[in-house]
């Protein structure tokens, strides 16, 4: 039976030839060729919802209704991640029971988890697999460079962490309970196939809820709004709230990776940074959040006196929802975007760079031990060199009590904040430099066109920067 | 030279006799032939204002300008606390310095604490304060029980802490340098006199400040909007945020008593609970709150571009400003303040109870050892006992997750939080009952007329409250 | 059936007539005619135990048999305290469930702990106990001046903390289950009567045991060693590690008190300081202990080598006995005991001074308020005042790495703990004349004989002494 | 001038051909032909010594004295770390300021550190050095997997963790101050050439000291005991204690590694942990340690009294110093060892496999995936199987309260203490079993043989502890 209402799959119909050959390298070759990073992403972006257009997907789909491309192209996603590659990490050594990979099943309405400690070897993961256990891996942009690349890049279009999970289930088997998740998930599926079942929120609290649910009983789900069987190539949207459940036939193994983002990303999550920096400065700056409350507003407020009919009682809701109103003259966006900002910077992963942005970067820069001693080691950043912020997205400058600080992500790890956020501590005077790189970005400028005082101070910020791998050269630095 | 634009001195004036005669002891008389405790509370304010009507008062001077009064009654405040009371509680052993007491000088624009560490005893404090330094009783309220009676009453007036500090100063010096505090001050001379001095706030963000300033040099004040000398029986009034100092004159000691309210008493503390509680609401109840941000809003959105003209900046300004708007539709004024209220009553000081009130409650219950066993142990609450509470502001009901808590004051001690918060958890049938004792107050009912649904259970609640000192009876409890 | 092996009750037999007349009130009286605090305690001791020597009960019974006391005198602790005192001190308000008094009860078997929160008032205190629950009032010391009298006196016979509880029991019912305590325990019957079975340890590993048991079962006990009714007057001491427990009959109520002492005062607890330092002093001193272990013994060491017979464990073992054993010629025994005597002076309840005492300290100085000022204020102490120790047991000096202090008891609280280590940091010249007046003690010695350099420091280490209530003038100083 | 008593120089004279070919990755080479690590780990320990005998050297230099030779021999430590792997490192991107690289100079007696924050870059680092600083690598076994092999063996040597630093330095520059360190150390001259300054000991107190010193002044040193120009494939150990400089000539630059071992490693420390575990044992075994102290001793010990004849002060240091000595017979030295042999664990690096070993451990088992599915992943253990441990110095069994736990370093990071201790819970019927392991090795033996109760159990045993990587099959587990 079909469900009422659900999405209709779209078919992907004919395609540009050559378009999307390479699976995925191919596309990142593409990628690479385009000069901004802002739009690789939302090119990425584009491409990942291809055929369906990302107006259209916004408009449409995007927290509002799942959505599920139908595409018949199974080499659509090749050279993401697969699990042979997933195999060779294990192989590696480095994948830790809980920390990186959880063992699970369902069966018969009872979610386990199977995690031993210590190191997941080949030998006990598989064998887990084969007694019919699904395999989360949590973090496969620490293992793979390409989900790494691909990411790093998604990133920069939500403005939010984008996160992924890989998922490998044995065939006819089911591995997670029916729950719903705080994140927008992308399933993307790798190999195989899966059938998903997916409903929606079931009050108007669980429509983009805050926090994920716990998992679900089959009772409480009502009829699922899409059931399909996702194939190689196929992608399945469906927004935060969305309950969902995947299993395999018994015919095929599946692996899917989800990617995620817009967790914590709300209004509602702006606001609560914003607030209490509002009042603190209306506090600061107006009289009138600084008076005294009424001596007796205790005798008539309180819930005891809510039915009451009372001047005073209205006097005082006025009051209050007045100096509500009046914070909106108060507020400092900007700053507290600046703050999220930095955060997001915090949670982003680190730029993969492409050959010959290594080559134009500290990264590529030849210095180097040769014949018992350092040999090429000047950076030697001139008037006349070109530069560029490497992307667009990897700086933040905020202003903050202790200074002027400039955030960036060079520095972060692809492992979810293992490193602090890393910042600069930059003179006032900078700002305006770092700020004409951002809005020159993706053209280079010229040192001296930098709006510092002198020259001196020119090539010094540019050297810094260089050093920390955020500007790159239009040239390699070529030593003299 | 008069300082211009200072208030006036008000000269009291003929006031009719036996009125105020008996000092403070003969106020607390008059006060507890009163029934009702807020009209208690609303007498004593009068009469620490007088001649000044509070309403006059709290017009034209709190929180906005200073108030003297000269009485030419040095009777006025008699029998509230004395030097000889202060030499009374450092016999008694118990003063111990700096948390009790502490030992001050200001000379040659130097502010100095001398206090050594140990028990405060009248030959080493005695020492100090011949050798020209202050002493600084914080709590009189714990050595003093007309102290802890004025306040304990006044502080219903308020709705908010009472708290008092007293001063000596020898003649000849000045013990503190000038500074303004963060709370309401009222400066009851109670023996010999002082020089005053009070300035304006400097600039508009020094008006009602959240928080008292640090010492401060002659040089940083201007002229004095007032200079008076406060002679016994007189009252000083200025609000916070007012500068201030006083010196004695050659020729006499300084007694005063500081009585000090509205510490983190405003709109904007009031706002700092409220508003998180508002967001939370929001966000559970209107899907608005929990819509994701742009996509793109770190791009445009920040300190950087706030001169940039762009229509997105414009569109999510507004969007934010009308979120912060939309939540007085969900801000819970009732709840916030009743958790005002509980932090209130964990501040108070426990009622002072006359000879009557305490034969009418469970402090004069007859229960006691006699002969080798118990006697007049039962206590005989049944449906014809009238019962009323012992004061309107000693209970607050609180609707909290955990249940309803009804908190009281009766078990506080006369110390600052020595005790945590005090609550009996209440089956929430028993609201109804709760508050018609409150309404009713300061008329008894009967405890058949109470709205519990048994009269097992009436006598059950009405026992349970004068158990812990809440309720008192018409008649005092005899035995049968 | 009389147990076996049990101690015999002694019958006090005829004593010289007006020795003990007066209860504890005379007792106090008679030892407050003592000069030296050490007598007093020695005398307050054999009064305890009176009619046996302290010689023949330290050589029997201390920590190794019950001794039972019957006086046949129902006198004999007049004035310690008494079921009206409790009373007394139930209307004075200070008294909360918990934290000072216990309601519980032991019937079938079964102990509960019936604590409401709050303040115990006498109308909720005697229907618990007219509803067969027992109250254990813990700080008895806290309320009554007279038994804090006689543990100030007794702790400095024990060189350890006196504490005591007392025991309310309703006729016919019992409060506790069997148990055994980590403390030596006298039971001074003070009212009624009491029935009482005490067994021996049940194995080795319960004789003097380091902590108390959990409640045991009837089934869990053997035959006790002693098993009699104790009455008002008599006395029953029993070690720690002696399972007991007491019922009363049901024709009369009980109350005791318990007083208690050397808890954690073990030649292992002496050790627990001492090892350590020893080892640090021993690796500082001696390079043997600095010395590496063999690169091997990881090999042939360890539990799973335990039965192996191997030269090399046997020189491993005697290396390392050889070094336990060598740790003798570096223990710091004196040191540790002066941070054991500090921890002792923490636990010490203050002195309390006799009117003759008073005058003659700090307490009883003439320095007052007068007339609108301070008068008699000069503390005049000279080179000819003679001076002497309150107590012998109220200071320590200890050497600690951040100087000579001296820890004092004279400003402790009743209440055990409430008040930090009090303590003088004196420079460590001033060492000898502290030393001069303990081992002068108790008699006076002039100013001017202390071991001081000048006369001014002679005079400024008395009057700073003088000051903290720790020496006393063999006249009241008085004004000049 | 030739510095008295200093140790000479020892030729290494003629070596049997072959023997030391290939350097380091000969060296590696020949011992994985070894059959038993301990001997691998002894073997490499002759090596690093030779031609002095490790017996010599443990009799005449092994905390005593320092040992410097001069084997002539530039390629003996060939491949066990250059500056190229160190400049690949950098270039690999995963060097951090501070955590592993330390940029330092000293320079007219002042020490400093110029770490920046953030990444190593070779840019960076290359310019830092060209400017005459000094670079310590803090954990090359991170970066080389030749150092982690050889300090991997070497440990097992200790019995002590072994770890290292390199240091490089520019010609003609000094990158640290004098001073002495809290571990043996032996520096191993990997390229060019430095001159080293080592001088004895100043004090009794600083002979094998327990911590390391603060930098030191010339003017603090006297004369070296030794000065030498270190070369390539020269070693130079000394003490712990023993102070040191190093700087280079004029003509060339350093890159040395310093081996540690013995740090916290003495018999003081080994009692440190054992006293307070004897000291329980005994309080728990022998009523003597849970006796009183006697009442009166406050009074006559402390350092007041130390000079004071009394026959109570010598009854109580004689018992004190006879319990001290008692407790040589509750000593729990074999459970000591273990837990020391539980954190030597902890710190040990896990073991390099040779791929003979790998074959025949989990590490090498076939299972992996293919062809859509897991293939060969049975391990197929039977009674016949042979197995053994990988090493012997990777487990440890200790009896703890929770139960028998055996510790194991095959799970442990390369990182220090990056890894939580690991364990496995074992039921204890397998203790025989591991201990016969142990036993056995390096012999293999037939899984039938193991005394467990049932087959099943013994396979299951066998294949748990296989699964972690502690044991090897003799031949590598075919796919049936």
């Amino acid at each position: 039976a079909k469900p009422r209402g659900g999405p209709k799959a779209m078919p992907g119909g004919p395609r540009p030839a050559g378009e999307d050959s390479g699976g995925v390298s191919g596309l990142l070759r593409r990628l690479a060729r385009l000069e901004d990073s802002r739009q690789r992403a939302a090119e990425l972006f584009r491409w990942l919802l291809a055929p369906v257009a990302p107006a259209e997907f916004l408009r449409r789909h995007w927290e509002r209704e799942p959505l599920l491309l139908r595409r018949g192209d199974p080499g659509y996603y090749a050279g993401l991640f697969s699990t042979a590659e997933f195999d060779a990490a294990l192989r590696g050594g480095e994948v830790h029971f809980g920390t990186h990979l959880d063992v699970t099943s369902y069966a018969e309405g009872v979610r386990e988890t199977h995690n031993p400690s210590g190191r997941a070897l080949p030998a006990v993961v598989w064998d887990f697999y084969q007694n019919g256990c699904s395999l989360r891996l949590l973090c496969p942009q620490a293992f793979s460079p390409t989900v790494w690349h691909f990411l790093s890049i998604l990133q920069e279009q939500f403005g939010s962490m984008a996160g992924a999970n890989t998922y490998l289930t044995p065939p006819g088997t089911q591995g997670f309970a029916p729950h719903y998740d705080d994140i927008e998930a992308f399933v993307l599926q790798l190999e195989g196939k899966k059938r998903w079942r997916v409903y929606r929120p079931r009050t108007d609290a669980e429509v983009l809820p805050q926090f994920s649910s716990a998992n679900l009983t089959q009772a409480e789900l009502g009829e699922p709004v899409l059931e399909t069987v996702l194939e190689t190539g196929d992608l399945l949207y469906f927004p935060r709230g969305f309950i969902h459940q995947g299993d395999c036939l018994p015919d095929a193994h599946s692996l899917h990776i989800t990617v995620s983002s817009y967790q914590r990303n709300s209004w509602g999550d702006f606001l609560e940074k914003l607030l209490p920096a509002a009042l603190q400065m209306a506090l600061e700056e107006e009289v009138e959040y600084r008076r005294g409350l009424p001596m007796d507003y205790l005798q008539y407020m309180g819930v005891a006196n809510s039915d009451t009919v009372d001047a005073r009682r209205t006097a005082f809701v006025e009051k209050v929802q007045s100096l509500i109103k009046k914070l909106v003259d108060y507020v400092p966006i900007d700053a507290a975007v600046d703050q999220r900002a930095k955060s997001f910077l915090h949670d982003c992963l680190p730029p993969v760079l492409t050959e010959s942005e290594k080559a134009q970067s500290v990264y590529g820069f030849p210095a180097r031990w040769q014949d018992g001693g350092p040999c090429n080691v000047d950076i030697l950043i001139t008037k006349d060199t070109e530069v560029r912020l490497l992307r667009h997205g990897i700086v933040r400058l905020c202003n903050e009590e202790a200074g002027v600080m400039l955030y960036y992500t060079t520095e972060n790890s692809r492992v979810y904040h293992k490193e602090e956020p890393k910042f600069l501590e930059l003179d006032p005077e900078y700002t305006d430099s770092v700020e004409f790189l951002l809005s020159s970005y993706p053209n280079h400028v010229s040192v001296a066109n930098l709006p510092c005082e002198t020259l001196e101070e020119k090539i010094s910020l540019a050297t810094l920067l260089f050093e920390k791998g955020i500007l790159t050269t239009k040239k390699p630095l070529a030593k003299i």
